[in-house]
This record gives C-alpha cells, sequence and structure tokens, in this order.
C-alpha cells in the first residue's frame, strides 16, 4: 500500500496554538500510511519582491521542496480579523513565487480553530480564493470550524472534544482518498 | 478651514512599488488642507501572540498613535494570489491588538494598482471583510483598480495616466468629505 | 425631532420566516421616531433584460420609489448555500436599474438568521459586497447573526431571546444615527 | 470512448445573452465525444420554501434529473451588481433541496462575460464559495473572464475572439479530463 505524505501549516506562531493542536492530533487520527508533517516558518521574512530578486530565503526554498514532495496540504489556522493571518499568507506569497509553484495541482483540506462561535467561518473561504490562484485542490467536505476552542482541548493542548476528533479522521481519509484519486 | 490628516499605507514593500506611487501621487492630487503620510512598515516582525503578550514592537506603538491621531486612512495595494499581500495583513494583525483599537470609526479609502488586466479586483473586496471587522468606514465610490499598471507610470514611477490622476482627486476630495461627515 | 424612516426587506418568502420575524422584532425594538416598513417582494418576476427594456413590473417602480423615499434600508435574511437567498438577489438586482438607482447613498444595517450554528455568516459578507456596487453605506457594528434561530423564537413566531432582543434594539439606534450623520 | 455529458446553465436569461452565447461556442469547441446541453431554467418561480414543501415544480425535477445524470456542469454567467444574477442563484436554491442533491460530487467550469473590463471576477468567486457548500469540484484553471464582451461578438451573436475561442476549447479539454479523474 502506497504512503501519503502530508505537508502541514498551522496559522498561528505562538507555541500553544490550537491550530498547531490540530494538525497534532491530525497526525494521531490518520489513517495508516498516512503521515502528516508539521512546517515551522515563523523564520520567514516578510515577503519583498526586492530581496527576492537578489536573494530567496534558504527556509522558502526547502519549505518549496518539501511540498513539491508531498502528495497533499493541510491548512489549520485560525481567523485574524475575518482572514488569513498575516504570517500564513506572507509563506503562501513565498511559495507562489518559487518556480516550479510548489503547491500547483496539489489536492488540500482545510482545518480552522478559534475561540469565538463561528470557528473561523470567514477565513475558510478567503484561503479558497487565494488557493484557486495557486491551482491547489481543496477537499469540499467534511469542513471543520472548531469554535469556542478552548472548551475542546485540555491544558496540555490535546483535543479532547470526540465529535471534532472524528470529524478530522473523516477529514483526513478523505484527503487521502482524494489524493489518489487525483494522482 | 480645518485641515484633514490622512495615513497611508502601501500593500507592497519594494522600493518601486507602483501602490506606493500611487500614494505619492495622491499626495500631490489631494484638496488642498489635506495632507497624506505615507508610513513604513517594512521593519515588523510576523505577529505572534506569544510574543505580542511579552513584548509589543515600539514600530507598532508609534503606528497606532499615528493612526488614532489621523482623520482618514488610505490603502493602497497590490494583489497577491487573489488576496492582501502576507506583509499588510501582518501589520494590520499587530493594530488591531492595540488599546484602543486604532483604525475603530475611521474613514477609508481603498486603490489597488497591480500589472494584471483586473487591477486587483479580487483583493479589494477581501480587504473590506477585513475592514468591517475593525469597524472601519470605507468609501464606496470611486472604486480604484488600476490594471497594467506598467503603462500607467514612468521609468520614474510618476504616474502618468490622466484618467487615473483624475480618479484619485475624486477620491481624495470624496474620502475628506467622508472624513467630515463621520466627524 | 425628525422621524427615520426605515425600509425592510425579509430575504425568505415563507410565511413563518424567522427572518421576517426578525423585522417585526426591529419594529418593536426601534426608538421612538423611527418607523419600519417591511416591504412584500413576493410577486416579482425573474429580472430578464429583455422584459425590462419592454416593461418593468408596477411593483418594481412601486418598490424603489419607497427605497428612494426612505433614510435607511434593514436587510434581514438566510443564508442559502452559503450566499443570498436567489429571490433577494433579484429584488436587487432589479433595484439596481432604476433610474435614479434607488438605494444609492442610504444608509443600511444587516441582519441574518438560520438554523445552523453560524447565523449566516457567509451571508452577510457576500451582501455587503453586493452593497458596495450599490453605493450603499452598510453599518459595521453591531453585526447580529442569529444561530439557532429555532431556539431563540416561539411557536407564534416571536421572539424570545433577550440578548438578540438587546443586539437589535442597538442596531436599529445605530441604524438611526449612522442615517443622521450621513444625512 | 466513454461519452463525456456537460449540463449547462447560462446566468442570463434574455435572448441574445453573451454567455447563453458562451455555452453555445462550447458546444463547437468541445472535444469530440463531449456533448454539452444548455438548459431553460426560465419558468422557475421564486423559491419559497412554503411551496416547496407542497409541491415542487416540474422543472425542478426534471433539471435535478438531468444533472444527476451528467458528469459534469458548465456555468456561463454574467455579473449582476458584483455576485450571481438573482435567477441563477434562485435555480441553485431549488436544485439544492432536491434529494439526493443532484450536484453533489460533480465536475464544474466557470466562465463569465460582461460588457465591463472585469468580465466578471467578482462573481466568480461567490458562485465558488456556494458550489462548497454543494460539493461541487469547480475546475481551477483555466478561469476564463471574458471583459469588453461586445467586441468580442459578432452582431448575430458569434463568438468571434480567437484567444477566448482558445481558452474556451482548453478548458473544456480539461473538464472532460477532470471528471475522468473524479470518476
Amino acid at each position: 500500500m502506497t504512503k501519503t505524505k502530508i505537508i502541514a501549516f498551522s496559522g498561528s506562531l505562538r507555541a500553544a496554538s490550537f491550530n498547531t493542536q490540530v494538525i497534532k492530533a491530525a497526525q494521531q487520527l490518520a489513517p495508516e500510511g498516512c503521515e502528516i508533517e508539521l512546517i515551522d516558518y515563523s523564520a520567514l521574512p516578510l515577503y519583498n519582491q526586492d530581496q527576492a530578486d537578489q536573494c530567496t530565503p534558504l527556509l522558502v526554498l526547502d519549505i518549496a521542496e518539501k511540498v513539491r514532495a508531498a502528495d497533499a496540504i493541510l491548512w489549520a489556522t485560525p481567523e485574524y480579523n475575518y482572514s488569513l493571518p498575516g504570517a500564513l499568507k506572507n509563506l503562501i506569497d513565498w511559495l507562489s513565487r518559487q518556480a516550479p509553484q510548489p503547491l500547483a495541482g496539489k489536492p488540500a483540506a482545510i482545518i480552522s480553530a478559534s475561540m469565538g462561535l463561528l470557528g473561523g467561518a470567514r477565513v475558510q473561504y478567503h484561503l479558497r480564493q487565494i488557493l484557486v490562484c495557486l491551482d491547489v485542490h481543496v477537499l469540499n467536505k467534511p469542513e471543520i470550524m472548531i469554535g469556542l476552542a478552548h472548551e475542546k482541548f485540555d491544558a496540555q493542548g490535546q483535543l479532547l472534544d470526540e465529535k471534532t476528533q472524528t470529524l478530522i479522521a473523516t477529514q483526513m481519509q478523505a484527503l487521502c482518498a482524494f489524493s489518489k484519486q487525483l494522482d
């Protein structure tokens, strides 16, 4: 049975991020043969084309290479001001200028977790529009918006909510299947 | 006659940015008594709540204070991957966490310039959604999307296109009037 | 003291619509001097430019005239398939072709009620984008998304939820004040 | 070689609609074995849940059945007030309430044509968000926005612009291939 290699990005840079915890939960809940690697991009500079024209940060080249080698992408992100965190968009901006464009044609899934009631209902559609530009095939279902996140994780950041666990397991299975379908 | 003080942000960090040039054109084209200050935020770190909880960069405090003292805001931005440049969103994320929230209640105008045909038709509506969150009153008309930007500026970055100049002059007048109406 | 005349549209055509009930609640909760008229547009045909070129339905002319005479607009709408009900958008399409365009320059407020958890978090931003086109000034705050609507109204359709009542009263006051500010 | 059966909807109801002409052009430009059927839904009533609970129009049942039997969907639509024509959204609202939901899992492509410069840059992303709800897999590339449509069709409504013809041919090939991939 072939492996499915998933690269995961958390939209939040804080150490105890709910969305980073979501990715760790997904690592546990993913089907056998599906491996999820969480990428740290917190050291990226703000994208500036003048700099990009002279020298692309090694971290960008490294992440781009990992994305190219991956079968699928997992985005787990909070909603900042009704849209993506600037840091996550900055990562996307850097990746989008690499050739060959690393995200092109990749299947992907989106999860959002936030402390508000809506759980990121707005950020997901902004991210989807961005990913059309980059030719990423985003899974339609299940959509996972984890509202009131602080009630669904314990003090150590472990995801406790069973309904959410089931959703994540279902989505990871769907992502692996989608990845094989598009292969 | 009272002055109108406008704070302007360019969504692009490159030195010869069309959008920075748009702001410089707006400085020339604005009505008498309207002063536009371009803010440099290129030295901001990526927003990270862990860092924010310990220490807010002085640059953030400084920009927040300037925004609070302003009568209106001008955003001039390219479209990166169908949305805001990460760097610009990162600035907004930093500002949004300052108390009192500096953008609340401010009138604003949006311009987008890009080398493509559409001139940023997609970024403007993402920015508008973000600004609802921050309680910014964005001018409806005129909407200014400068497509094929490389044909409308000379080699020194001077905006030459007369139709665009007229639109910018009209928008700056409308912004000053809107600012007085909301005062 | 001057009166404020508000024209209200419900996005749902069913008799027991939660959103129509929201408008009836707003009629009770609005400040003194603020009068809200609910408009029935259920008899409109689908917009077809061929027909419009020959003969505009009297109902369109009548609604357009009422909108022109109004100080402000209230939209209360469910979310159908992550966006506006087609019937409500059809009304807007008809109105947008009347000259002078009746909605231009009007202040407005948006409420959405639905049985799901999100309460219409997606439809509101689609409606806001549409209203930019029509030069409507939409109030930023408070945003009112009434999720789990079936738990907040009684069997007779009366809005019982006190927190929602307070939000609606606050929004109607803000709309009246905004209307005077923009006058 | 298996056939690909595509059901097409035009967002405009007028007889000489550019978008209806786009579908007719697509019928000519589609690869061999790909058949495109244009559906007339102009006789639909406005969706009203009260009516739907009693009796679904036969036209809805008929279109739903055709969609279920199709391999893929083609949407060609103008932009009305920065979003979908109400009539097109009304069709989608009717379809979405049929069980089994006819659009679920279908691959689709979007084209927009309009007389303005942007060619529908805004309607496409509203339609994409709606189609996430309905679990439709929308092709990412090529995106086709036909601006200045009146310059690209002759007086008989024939699409003359070669660049646009090539884009449509490419998109129809991509849609057929995508349909087989998702099968």
